[in-house]
Parts: C-alpha cells; structure tokens; sequence
C-alpha cells in the first residue's frame, strides 16, 4: 500500500488548486521537464509519443483532404517580416532575433519564425504563375519561437511544436471554403481523437490574428471552466499576396492576387486533453492517442503458469501498443503506475484467475472492472477502449454543456463572472459588436471574447455592456 | 515529341558537368527551391515525401532498437555551449546566435542548435540518479544550423533536417555496443532501402566529431567517384559526463560516470540517393522510398473504356502508393515526367491493350518492358519492384566495388588522385598513423581520409605519404 500511496500523494487534488494539479500531473507523469531556459520544455518519452500519434492522426486527415507537407526555412530576415504591417506589428514584441552567425554579425538580422506566413507568401510569390498551380496546399511540423512573458508547460512556451498549413487559391470563395474545412478537421480531430468537444465560430475582430481578415476558432472548457483555444484557421483574402505579389494569370489571362489561409495546431492540445479528462490519481488518455492502450500486471507473477500466460495475453494483442510489466515491482505499484501514466486499460492476471480461466479488465477512466474469459480478451479489449473513448467525448460533451451558461442582461453577465461565483465556464451572451464593450468587459472581469459561435442564438436584443442594440451572440469566458 | 525532349533538354548530361546536373535534377523534379536566405532551403512536396518515408523507414529501425523520441530545446545558452571545451571549438565558428528576444537584448545570447549533446547531456545529469535509470536512448527529429561558407542543395546548408540520438549507459562496453550497433542500422538502412553500398569504418583522429572518443562512419561513393559520408556514430566515453556531471549510483553504490553515444543522419542522404542512382533524364527513386511507386498512363484516354480500365487498375493497386495520371497532356509527356520524378515503374494501358485484356509496365532504372495480363498486374507489380530495389542496389555494389582502387604505393597513390587520372573512386592504401601524412595528402591531392575501414587488409609495409612502417588500411577519397 505505500507504494500506491506514494504516487497519488504527489498529486495535489484537483479541486484543491487546479493549476498546481496540472503542473503535477505533468511532471509525475513524465511528459516534460523543465530545461535550463525559461520557457523551453524537454518532452520527455511519454509526452513525444502522445505527439505522435497526434501528428500521424492529423496529418492523415490533412493528407486525405489533398494537403502536402514541406519543410521552410527556419530563419525569417526581418525586411521580410516588414512586408506585411499588421503581422510584423502582432509579432515583432516577441520573436528571438539572431544577429550573428559564426564569428560574423550578420548585415541583416533573422528571427527564428514564429509563424511562418512571410515565408510560405515569399515562396509562393516566385513558385506560382498560372491558375494551373493552383491551389496550392502545403503544410509544415515544425517548432516555433515566441519570447512570452509568462509560461506553463505545453500551455504557452516559448518554444512549441505545431503544424502550421498555408494553402493559396484563385478565387476568395475557394479560400473561405478551405479555411471552414480546416476548422472542421481541428473540430473533428478534438472530439473523435482527443474527446475533446468545442464551440466552433468566428474571433471577433479585436481577437482575431495579426494580418488575417477572419479567424476562425475552436474554443475547448477544461474541467476549472477555463477555455483554452485548442486551433485556428485564417482567412487572409489577399492581404499577403498584395503585400508579397503573389499573382497569377488566370483563365481569362488577367494577372490576379491569389487568395490565402493558414492554420495551426500544436502541442498544446495536449494541454487541453490533460486538463478536460485527467483526475487526482494522473492521467487519463483516450485510447486512440495513448502510447499504450492496454497494459498487462501478472499477480503473483512468480507462481507457476502466470508470467506463461501474461505473455501469452500479451501476444494475444499484439496488434495493439500493449505492455506486459513483468518487473519485480509489487502489482500496487504497478497499478497506480498505470494510473498516473493514463494507461486506459489494464488486464489483471493472477494464479485464481489462471484457474477459473479468466482474467479482469480495469478501465482506468471509471475503474470499472470487467471479468472475461481469457479467450475473448481480444473481443473484449476492442469493445472496451471504444467505449472508453465514447464515455470519455461523452462527458466531456455533458461537462461543456453543464457549464455553458446564458446572461441575458447585464447584471446576470456580471453575476456568473463575479469572485462569489459557482458558475465557471463559458457564457452566451449577446453583444453590439463594439470593440469597446469587449475592452471593457476584459478590464473590468478580466473575460474575453472567445468566439461568436456558428450557431447563433437570439437570447435577448441589447448588449450585455452596453444596452445598445445587439448585432452577435458572443461566447464569453476566462481563457488559458 | 517536343513535350518529351522539353523535360530533357533542361538536365545538363550528368557526363558533362555533373555538378550541374546534380542542381538540374534537384531542381527540376521539383524536390527543393532556393530561399531568400543563402543556404537555406525550402523542401517541397516531392522532396519531403522522400525524407517521410526514409523518417518512417528509420524511425522504425530505431524503435526496433529499443530507442525512444523526445523534443529538446531549439535554442542552447552559450554557458552551457562552452563546457565541453572541444565540442564549442569544433562549433563556434559555425552557429548562428540570438541576442534579443522581443524588444530586450538577453543577459546571454543562445545559439540555435548545431547539434545537441549539450543540451542533451544537461538534461540526463538533472534526470539520471540510479543504474536503474540506464540506458537512456534518446533520440529527435529536428532541424539544425550551421552557418557553412558553401552550401548546395541536401549535401551542405545552413539548416539541414535530421535526427541525433543521444544515449547514456552504465559501462563502457555498452556504451561502444551502441555506437556499433546504430552505425549498422544507419548501413542496413542505406542498403536495404536506398540502395545505397557504404563502406563502414572508423574515423581518424583528424575527422573524428569534436568531443568524441571515437567517430565511426558508413561513406558512400557517388556515380563521379567522390565520397559523401552518409552517416556517424560517436563515442564519447565519459567526455561529456564528466563536463556535465551525470553521474549515478551503480549496484555497488559508488557514484559514476555515464557513458556516451550520439548519431545522426539527415536530408543529406537524398542528396546522397541522387548521386548514387539518377540518370541523363531525372530522378530514379529507389521503390522503398519512392513518393508514388507506381504511376499509371492511359493511352488514347478518350477511347472507351479506357480511362475506366485505367481507375480499375489504381483500384486493384489500392493498397501501393500510386497515381493515375487522367490530365489532358500527351502520353510522351507524361512518360517524360514519370522520368523525371523517379517514379520506378509506369503502366501503359490503350485501346490495343484493352482489347488483349494487357497492359505494359515499364521501369524507370532500366526502361525495360514487361507486358502482362491484366488481372495479374497486382503480382507483377510486388516481382516487378522487388526486382528494381534488388538491381539498384545490384548496380551501385558493382560500381562502387569496380571504383575503389588499391594503391601499394606512393606512387600509384599520386597517379590515381592525379589530375589526368581517369580512375575516380575509393582508394584502399596503407596510413602509418600520423596526422601529418594525413595533412600532407590533404594538402597536396586534396583528399582526405574517409576511414580506417573495419575490414582491414594488408596491401604493403609502409605509409603511401612518407614511407614508415605502416598501421593501417586506410580508404581515401575526395569528398563531397
């Protein structure tokens, strides 16, 4: 029993203090440590194959939608930064800027991206001539540099991992099209992946990205009732291409400005997948990104028959990432092991079980055992990780929607994000469209806008700032 | 006809200049484009393509190995740069530094990573406690900076992509375990999958890495006889542990020292794949790595029935990486861009075809037509690029044995590295272990020593530079 208890004694409970509970939970489990630099994080074993799967799970869907993946420099020279005003201005306060190279300084200064729009125009602008190369849709992984002030892991670093796409097209509607469609995948990829559910709209203007000329966001609530903006998707019309000249002829050979998207997803994701499942014993991972689904504990292990038979279960799966823990650690250990390592299934096999020919089956996100002939193991773990991944988006969707609240007045909308509240999440609420209100709301409640969602509701007719007629209805909530 | 000789007429003959049809070739199957920055490098679709699959590939091979993916720092403080003493002397001069982060000048500038055993070396001594800990075997997938003076596409730039892998054991003998065994994955890698012979051996002190104990090497020859080393396995001893302080309690409860290993190849042996295998009318793509293996082209596509044939065909080869190329240009141009882009095998399907119930499959290496029924295409296609992988490598074995050379003494030596020599390659000659003859060599024929091969041989007594007794066989060459 010490063993066990010597894990979850790490943890301090979620409810006790949230952040303190996530930074332990990163930690303890091994995903990342902190490096020398502020802000730089080393992802450990652990947290790189959740990135993986993440990568091969995205970038399938990218690849079935006709994306390409290619490789930009690195290194942006500042005049080309320059090029488009709004980007230069969004991002200048912090990019890392390298003036030497060698023993050299350098007569211009670079910046390690951190984004990569200048580049992927300054390509496009030399690579395309035709409406025939068109469109054009190109993806990068890559890490990226932003020298931020404040820094949690995989929540905001200053270095991070993200795919970044950047597709140009011959008409505006195509490119609005394409940048909907990323969306969608982002949307898709959280909730059927990452069980994560998320409110899909538009960032209003004070809150969309540097440059574009609409943003677009999934917005995910993790289990504190913060957000966390988990991927966006911009449309640019042809605010870069005018910017950079990336013209083309076109069928009716007039020269034309392409228009422009990007969108990106990084390594933040699995900040929002720790904090919407994880719980006081570590994490919880759905089955289709954790690096091992199913792990096998022998009880017992040195009688006779019972390591025989773990292996043979374990080969038994040998389709799956499984594990088999044959060390000499007492099962205990090894259970709250895999507990805070968010394993979502373990197989107990023990000298009774061997007798009666069976086996338990322990899901790690409810606990719920299941006994199961050892014969229809396979059967069983298939059916068991789709339902775990099915309750955990089950949940997670009942959890958004007990905390999705409406103000249909002022005083309401003041109430839910006051100190004294036991409300904590998103709230509905309409708006004028000003920008002013949005400045006010955050100076006084410290609550930005965090989309205007797809599916807009009428639920009353004035501003809940200013009383003025309203033109939107808002997603509002503290963010990450 | 004119479509067809288009696509040529833009390689330079790879006899006449073949540095230029190298930039030729890379360029015009659309595997790289230049930046607006000396030495970096954008990969496009094709080219990238190429690395995922020799990243699949690779990657594969290591988890086989028990290797384990990480993300570490981009950036390194030069503190830490500095205290392994040779690595930074080896280094300086090539880093590229950042000195402001957003608008504050930092306290210390950062280099972007050359290479990461640094970085690597300070996690371990943070993150090792116990022999329990050993070994840890790291690696990353990344992109590097070194600010070269001359830089080509794949074979030298300022960021290349590769992967380092960092690991860390209790002996000395593990330790050099490793370091042997990656360098076999890096040879079987190379001839299994891209065709690509190597000779495997041991760097001398003179070309050994900067901190290293040992360096071993796999070098290739390429199609005009010079060498490019295609990739290297380190030892480092406790080198860096000591410098680092990773130290561990071992079993019998005395701190230690760990022992050390890196290895790396990167986008490098594209370049590497290109020299070895392509031709006077493009690329030839090795199958194992090839983007698309197989590309089918209807003849006389408006004829009935045969674009349909052409689709049931991309459908029975569903589970390959193959293309239908239904676009409205010439069959002579597309056969032509076939050529170009190394795709290894085409087939043709037309009226005549169809009305035999055939189809003609040709290679890309040998243009060799194969004519075969069509419901039997599935298995001619598996025999097919079989046949293709095996005779590339075939090919490139008997090139590289017919050019490396023996020289017994310094005379033949100096004739075969003469300017008038016509005998371009590897040459095996006797070293008496002197760095000064390797200077001398370099100087006066400039050729280096690509390695003290691990297959040693007795061609004389003496040093082919200054006649002394001589220690060992050592391959020379002229290197790229």
């Amino acid at each position: 029993m010490a063993d066990e208890k010597k894990f979850v004694e790490q943890i301090t409970p979620r409810d006790t203090d949230f952040t303190q509970w996530y930074t332990d939970v990163v930690i303890k489990s091994n995903l990342i440590a902190y490096s020398n630099i502020k802000g730089f994080m080393v992802i450990k074993p652990a947290g790189y194959a959740i990135w993986e799967n993440i990568q091969k799970l995205l970038d399938a869907r990218f690849k079935a939608t006709g994306v390409q993946n290619v490789s930009m420099p690195i290194l942006i020279p500042e005049s080309l930064m320059k090029k488009e005003g709004d980007l230069v201005n969004g991002f200048a306060p912090e990019v890392a800027w390298v003036t030497a190279g060698g023993t050299e300084p350098l007569t211009e200064r670079l910046c390690v991206r951190p984004t990569s729009e200048t580049v992927f125009s300054d390509f496009y602008a030399q690579d395309v001539h035709s409406y025939r190369d068109l469109p054009r849709l190109y993806n990068q992984w890559c890490s990226v540099v932003r020298w931020e002030k404040e820094t949690r892991p995989f929540l905001r670093s200053r270095e991070f991992l993200w795919q970044e796409g950047h597709t140009i097209h011959a008409t505006a509607e195509e490119a609005e099209e394409r940048t909907q469609q990323m969306l969608q995948v982002y949307a898709d990829f959280l909730s059927e992946d990452l069980a994560v559910p998320t409110i899909k709209g538009q960032k209003t203007e004070k809150e969309k990205f540097a440059g574009a000329a609409a943003t677009y966001t999934v917005e995910a609530l993790m289990h504190d009732g913060r957000a966390l903006q988990s991927g966006t998707s911009h449309y640019f019309a042809d605010n870069f291409s005018k910017a950079y000249g990336i013209q083309f002829t076109d069928r009716d050979n007039k020269m034309k400005f392409v228009h422009q998207t990007s969108w990106g997803m990084s390594t933040r994701v699995i900040g929002a997948m720790i904090m919407v499942h994880s719980d006081d014993s570590g994490l919880v991972i759905p089955p289709r990104v954790a690096p091992t689904e199913v792990v096998i504990i022998p009880i017992q292990q040195r009688r006779e028959g019972v390591l025989e038979k773990a292996r043979e279960i374990a080969q038994m799966l040998k389709d799956r990432r499984v594990k088999l823990d044959d060390t000499d650690r007492s099962p205990g250990f090894k259970f709250s092991e895999q507990e805070m390592n968010g394993v979502p299934l373990r197989i107990e096999i023990g000298p009774k079980d061997l007798e009666a020919g069976k086996a338990v089956l322990v899901r790690r996100d409810t606990r719920e055992k299941t006994e199961c002939a050892i014969e229809e193991i396979p059967q069983t773990v298939d059916r068991l990780l789709v339902r775990i991944q099915d309750d955990m988006l089950a949940r997670a969707r009942e959890h958004l929607a007990k905390h999705t609240y409406e103000a249909h007045s002022k005083e309401e909308f003041e109430e839910i994000f006051s100190e004294k509240s036991d409300r904590h999440g998103f709230v509905k609420a309409m708006w004028c469209g000003d920008r002013a209100c949005e400045d006010r709301i955050k100076e006084q409640l410290g609550v930005t806008s965090r989309c205007i969602p797809f599916e807009q509701e009428e639920l009353s007719g004035t501003c809940v700032c200013c009383g003025k007629p309203a033109k939107k209805m808002v997603c509002w909530g503290r963010a990450y």
